[in-house]
């Protein structure tokens, strides 16, 4: 009956979490690599995904106002280095244009690996008033980054796909405001689309963006004991307003400038959720980010053939609102089709077969746990509909579980060295300085994630002789 | 009243309509320049007519079978210098990547003037068998093409954003009656949406895309007398499936090469768009493409100030389903904000004053033609709705019949120069063939549109002494 050979997943995610990564992404045919090294290709599977959440969280923006652009991919080389630190952190990254067809340009230009340099030129032009303000651009747009370590896809490669949020206020405390709401945007997406919990926090001195005052994140921890930054929100303050000129005159005349904000979320998410999620039969997506979020497989056997392939046939139908995939292929067994949409995570299966369809029943098979359940044909819709409800908030909180247990109170380097060594997330009481920071990194190979918004730092730092200012995660980091 | 000095179009368009084209995108807030020559700014104003058409052309082809993928933007010189006249037609305005950081790439990197090279390397390695067959993908990317002739805004730039379909058959029929479908699909997006009237047709060989069997295209006239090309669906034959190894085994195990198209619309759709419909004062959005359909300036004197403003405000909520613009702004005059919103283009104002108020009516004023109906308030909703589908059609048909009448019969090389030099389209039967164009184009400074897909070519070509094969338009063209 098998006409192809089935390629599952030959290692243990537990036991070799990153060839397990490598071959789950493959297998399930999400992406493929390209002649262009270090740079991946978003087969459907994967692009679907990014796809639903530039859906939700476009939807999110634009009802809080604010408006989609697009500004040209090249900048030249002058303005990337208007504002001295961010081109610092950039320019060792840049991928540099500097022909056109044969002719050699006047200036070399920067293909963006972020755009404020770009968008902040034209900001200065357009900004007059305070009754131009607020002023909340966003862009959908590729970015490179000529990172020269290991690319892993989706959560570090050459180019990704982003959104990158643009923003101007009167005055700080607005801007500030908004940092913090956009961060619960992408808390959001990451909780209640992704079903990844996360840290929300302030990055260090040494972590934030290239520029900004401070930066804000969103942090989890993979299986394999490394955390990760899923995006970020950045409060630029004045920096860039006055290294590119942008003023207005407010309700009293007077000249000030802009208040700033940047923030972005890209396709790195993807492998966030999917490292965090898979097992060892392949992916398990959160019905809301599945795009097919059911499979009908009939059981067929030669009695009752024509009337098990109807009954199933009839049953998806009634699924259609959940995209459903009907696999009535005649050359595959019935067991070769549930290893393979395993292997693509679809959230739920559901089987009938020639006593299912006796007794008006089906089967449904949850992706997460294996669990079954029979149900009623008549019930089918409503029973599907609960059951996704009820996955997407137990893989949520299984997830949470994960990242709670992994949170270690430590009280000196030694016992983050430990913590981290177990793949865990030090909690830490800390002074928040930088020459600490790298001192702890020396010793621990760790970094620090972001730091608690609400706790304050008790005491002395738990790495140096310092006071304590903030309540930190620090942890082995990509 | 006035705070502010409106900037109105200086130009009339019939009579300087570069000026006048350069005036109306730029006052109506539509796109800026950058300090990247030839690269545009999409301004939300425009930006949001691409995602219409985005999501509209979007829902077709997926609805068609059609699946989003995105590739690498940065294509290896050795890639793209596979299939011998693409390389040709596209090498003189590739942006070459020759840097990253500091380090010096080992080969150079095209920024993508199309894709077919970097996708069909990989489409060799994915299709092994018929059942692999069709593959369609499509991707909604940016592309750099340094043109060294004046950059245009949305006509002719240096950076655009388009979609890009890639398609693979198992034989030639199927393939080309994809081209043709998806040709239909571009012409339903110009008609329908757009309200422009297109010719459609096939390209002739010196005209067709470098690589393809042949070119089909939707073509149409610009006031300025200028022809210009909408959008392409091009039948690739096994040009690149030969250059690049795109075999598969069909059903009797025989080895054989796939059968290509591909097929791509640009934002330059937009500015033949705006450029068709404007008049003097400004733009005029076909009701179907415009994202707020209808305005309502409240016209307010001391008498019933707030009887009118609470009228007013109250039709704007029964409008909410055609996005309404409420323009209550205290500090500009009712005829401010007329000029300001027939200069964007709302397809409906909205008038209501006092004596309206009294009377339980508005009035509602076509942006197309100025013309203005009283209607009860009680059908308002219903009453814009009928006058939406009103101004889409009548749009569409004033565009017809400017094209139909812009048509002349032309029997030899003297009537096409004078048609041309009258701003019209030049239809004949010809030859087809490359030196023949060339001749015409020596003297009449025209170039082949298209040809008719259904009528074939009667007597001797207008031009040389061959034979005709082709009805074909000829133009003066972008």
């Amino acid at each position: 009956m098998k006409k192809e050979k089935q390629q599952g997943i030959t290692v243990k995610k537990e036991e070799n979490f990153s060839e397990w990564y490598t071959q789950v992404i493959q297998k399930a045919d999400l992406i493929d690599y390209s002649k262009v090294s270090g740079a991946l290709i978003f087969k459907p599977g994967s692009y679907v995904i990014w796809e639903t959440l530039k859906d939700h969280f476009d939807k999110k923006i634009k009802k809080d106002g604010v408006q989609n652009v697009y500004f040209p991919s090249l900048i030249p080389e002058k303005l990337l280095k208007k504002e001295a630190e961010h081109v610092e952190g950039f320019a060792p990254e840049v991928a540099w244009v500097t022909h056109a067809g044969k002719t050699k340009l006047p200036e070399r230009l920067a293909i963006r690996p972020t755009s404020e340099t770009i968008i902040y030129d034209s900001y200065s032009k357009w900004i007059r008033s305070w009754k131009d303000l607020p002023l909340r651009y966003n862009q959908w747009v590729n970015i490179i980054r000529w990172e020269f370590k290991n690319p892993i896809p989706f959560l570090r490669t050459r180019e990704f796909l982003w959104q990158e949020g643009h923003t101007v206020f009167a005055n700080r405390k607005e801007a500030e405001k908004e940092a913090l709401k956009i961060l619960g945007f992408y808390a959001d997406v990451f909780e209640e689309l992704y079903a990844v919990p996360v840290l929300k926090g302030i990055k260090s001195v040494k972590e934030k963006f290239a520029g900004a005052d401070y930066s804000l994140s969103v942090e989890t921890l993979l299986p394999n004991g490394k955390a990760i930054q899923g995006a970020t929100s950045h409060h630029l303050g004045q920096n860039f307003s006055k290294a590119f000129d942008i003023k207005f005159l407010d309700e009293n005349e007077n000249t000030c400038y802009g208040w700033q904000n940047s923030w972005g979320i890209s396709t790195r998410s993807i492998g966030i959720m999917l490292a965090l999620h898979g097992d060892d039969k392949g992916l398990v997506l959160p019905p809301k980010i599945a795009t097919n979020k059911v499979v009908v497989v009939p059981i067929l056997f030669k009695k009752d053939y024509e009337k098990v392939l109807k009954a199933a046939k009839d049953v998806s139908k009634k699924l259609k609102k959940f995209n459903v995939i009907f696999d009535d292929r005649e050359d595959y067994s019935a067991g070769w089709k549930f290893n393979e949409w395993e292997l693509k995570g679809i959230p739920v299966r559901l089987e009938i077969g020639p006593r299912d369809v006796a007794k008006k029943q089906v089967v449904l098979v949850r992706r997460d746990d294996g669990s079954k359940k029979i149900v009623k044909i008549s019930d089918v819709s409503s029973e599907v509909s609960k059951l996704l409800v009820k996955i997407q908030e137990s893989m949520f909180s299984k997830a949470k579980k994960f990242l709670d247990s992994s949170m270690v109170n430590v009280k000196d380097i030694s016992g983050l060295k430990k913590a981290v060594g177990s793949g865990k997330i030090g909690k830490v009481n800390w002074c928040g300085v930088s020459s600490c920071e790298e001192n702890i990194k020396d010793k621990t190979s760790a970094k620090s994630l972001n730091s608690d918004l609400k706790l304050k730092g008790l005491g002395k730092c738990f790495a140096c002789a310092a006071d304590a200012k903030f309540v930190t995660y620090f942890g082995k980091s990509y």
